[in-house]
């Protein structure tokens, strides 16, 4: 009974399959992981408890679908330099589609379309897996959970400031201390308007410059300058091609990013960088706008940091990300840079692309999967441990009497299993070992003649389990054992 | 600011994009779809509870990414006789990367390469969603949210028995009576073994002969008769080849096929038809002791039907599936032939692929959109409505006030937002009855002065909003209309 394969099957790979005793590989991909139970029932807590504080800020909910049109979620990925990058694709139909990259060009999609029926401006959350298919390497995944906030249809800053806070308020429902992270905000009207005034037209030219900007925090500000000259040579002794500005540009650029602190003299050094431009002083004013929003909200927690440029292409005005302070361990115990577990800003040109209609919208990202990953590292989120327990199986015959006590139990929202493999008590035992069961319940001859439970608390007795052959000497060993009538039995595990 | 696309990306794609002006399409690919705030809370509320349910039977939690290498997840799709289904697929680095088409591969893939940790049988739960690169049509989904169970490593019967009744826990606990579903039991070693018995053997002919089988509830006896024979003409004209079974074949199979309950006296009756045949005895005596099973879990909703057959390749024993009794209806009122809602069944060679190691394993699969889909006609699931509050911004300047209202309202879990785009009041409670705001706070020069709140009550007041030109008239018009003491408002609103 082996079909046909369909026409999308991969040919290659299907001859291979198609050989008899064929052995497939139980191996993952690269960039993928299997996740288990602790670090699932943390996401699942962390999930809930921000959508509930979504929803206390009026956002809707919203789910788009994993594939879009490619040619409708555009081409806004960042560092492009490495060519394996991009997005999963297929043709279908005779067009092409994509696994979404991110939840904002699918959400500029969902806009467009629903343009005349959506409240303006139209609040929504989303949490949704999105596939990068990049180089993978390690602790590099190529596909993570985003959590994603967002306004569609306003101009109005308060909407960018008011995501800054909501990022800063689920941080802190996650347990972090405001010492343990900050949130930098930038604008993208600095770095537009920088570009022009010092002559940068090239859309080329520009794309590797910002890059050059993006890598401040990993390379240093001589780093940077070699970058925006003739390039770089790394540790490893890889060289990196320079933007080749000229001289006088370099300086221009290392003079802007010298400015870390966004204070109030500050903007003013700005000010004078920009000489006028335009852009550059919407952009200190916008950030001065924010500033005073944030003041209302009581918002302290953030920088005003120039150096901030983000990678995804489609912003146009105030950008912002939530980094940690402090070091996170990678599964080697090192200390890495751990970059930033979200952040956003405004996309005042997304929606526009496929209507022509003007739709400023701004929105903000969550990486989850890291998130978790720092706060298990701290101990942040703690899941509250339930009790389980299994029944062993003595003999088949008392299915009946094991039946009676599962009930019991589940039916008190207690969780409990009766042993469903076909090994003897031995094997129970070590089952309810390995699988951290808190409790097993012994029935034999004895008990059910009798009506009676045996119970066994695991936690205490653990150590003894290992070298017990048969249920007499178990009997002797324990002193966590206890038998006591049916109707006792939710009170004794109450104790 | 464009960077070039990286290698995987689809080249004739990328030339229309490139193309100055471009408008892409803001449509979605056929088979996906987007889902709004109403669905997904049910959704949402289903799945914590049915988490719930797995933990309490003593399941643990697991993820599998969405992508696995090709040959791990093997091809065991159903009904593959129309030529564009399948899988979607890539290559990468040489090897061919899948989406999963169910969870139940990927598990087995999991369970091989951690054959040695996991306690067994492992009972695992897993939530995640499936694609099938299938020929998109109306109410064909080609991605769709799996919940599954699964014992991995266990030929205990009573797993595949408790799966059984688990599926009816699940059911009830969504507000369905008893009589609304039902789960159809049968198992795979009654058609193998038939199929034997009348000298069938040929892989391919075997595969159209159980494709006829599964037919019978669209085309009837009659219908699967033909399809047994030269073939079978639809209302349409089409007409479908046959699987040119001789005479006596086919009257065997609808002979058995004519049992459709099977109570006592029809086992008997299916012995006869087994005339000595080994294994379709052993499906008998294996439905037989799940029967015991049942009784002593008080499980009654169930049916054994002979004619069941389940679609995925990969199952040996039992198998079996949760239908509706209800008619449910299409988009466009009609009623649909539904399907079943979930099934599964018993695999003993699936992990065995991978590693040689006998690894007996039984499961079961939830649909869960479609699920939702029939729930939601029967308002089976309701969700709490949470009050929603826009608080009006009648002028910039008073945004310290509306942010000390707006402080409030969410300190006290109350869902509230100032209203954050840049037009007038009377776009404002257009926005407020789109969203479906149940209150707006109205706050003006007046209410500022003298630390008021006017409070509206837009479900009361709902109908009169279309006429209002300005504030005044909204004011006069108002009898739902009240105005408070700021300490007054969380009072005002619990009333």
């Amino acid at each position: 009974m082996e079909p046909d394969v369909g026409g999308s099957s991969p040919p290659s790979c299907t001859k291979k399959m198609n050989k008899k005793n064929f052995r497939p590989s139980s191996d993952l991909p690269a960039g993928f992981a299997d996740r288990e139970q602790e670090e699932l029932l943390i996401r699942d807590l962390l999930i809930s408890n921000i959508k509930q504080i979504m929803i206390k800020y009026g956002f809707q909910y919203l789910e788009t679908p994993s594939f879009e049109y490619t040619e409708s979620i555009g081409k806004y990925l960042p560092d492009k330099d490495r060519p394996s990058e991009g997005v999963f694709s297929f043709e279908d139909e005779k067009k092409w589609l994509s696994l979404r990259y991110d939840l904002t060009a699918p959400l500029a999609r969902y806009a467009a379309k629903n343009f005349d029926t959506i409240p303006k401006p139209f609040k929504r959350f989303q949490l949704g897996t999105v596939w990068r298919n990049e180089k993978p390497g390690p602790g590099r995944f190529r596909e993570f959970l985003q959590f994603d906030a967002d306004y569609i249809g306003t101009s109005n800053l308060f909407a960018d400031s008011e995501l800054c806070f909501l990022i800063s308020e689920i941080l802190t429902f996650c347990g972090l201390e405001k010492k343990q992270f900050i949130i930098k905000i930038s604008n993208r009207k600095l770095s537009k308007g920088l570009l022009e005034k010092i002559n940068i037209n090239d859309i080329t030219k520009q794309a590797i410059t910002l890059r050059a900007i993006d890598k401040l925090d990993r390379v240093g500000l001589e780093g940077v300058s070699y970058l925006l000259g003739k390039g770089r040579k790394d540790k490893s002794g890889d060289f990196t091609k320079g933007a080749e500005l000229e001289e006088f540009q370099i300086k221009e650029i290392i003079n802007f990013l010298e400015i870390k602190d966004l204070s109030e003299n500050n903007f003013e050094r700005i000010s004078k960088i920009a000489d006028n431009n335009k852009i550059i002083n919407e952009g200190i004013d916008e950030l001065k706008l924010m500033q005073k929003y944030f003041s209302l909200f009581g918002f302290e927690n953030y920088i005003f940091d120039p150096t901030v440029v983000r990678g995804l292409e489609y912003y146009t005005g105030p950008i912002f990300e939530a980094n940690l302070t402090f070091g996170v361990l990678n599964n080697k115990g090192q200390e890495i840079e751990f970059g930033s577990i979200g952040g956003g800003g405004r996309y005042d040109d997304l929606v526009k692309k496929f209507n022509n209609q003007d739709c400023p919208s701004t929105g903000v990202s969550i990486g989850l999967d890291r998130l978790i990953f720092a706060l298990m590292q701290k101990n942040k989120i703690e899941i509250e441990k339930k009790l389980l327990i299994l029944i062993c199986v003595f003999n088949d015959k008392y299915m009946d009497f094991y039946l009676k006590i599962l009930n019991k139990l589940r039916s008190n929202n207690i969780s409990a299993e009766i042993y469903s493999g076909t090994s003897n008590i031995k094997s129970q035992f070590k089952y309810a070992d390995k699988k951290g069961c808190d409790y097993v319940i012994l029935c034999g001859d004895d008990e059910v003649s009798k009506n009676l439970i045996t119970i066994k608390n695991l936690n205490i007795g653990k150590k003894l389990s290992n070298n017990i052959q048969n249920r007499d000497e178990w009997k002797e060993s324990a002193v966590s054992q206890k038998t006591v009538k049916f109707d006792q039995l939710l009170n004794e595990l109450k104790k």
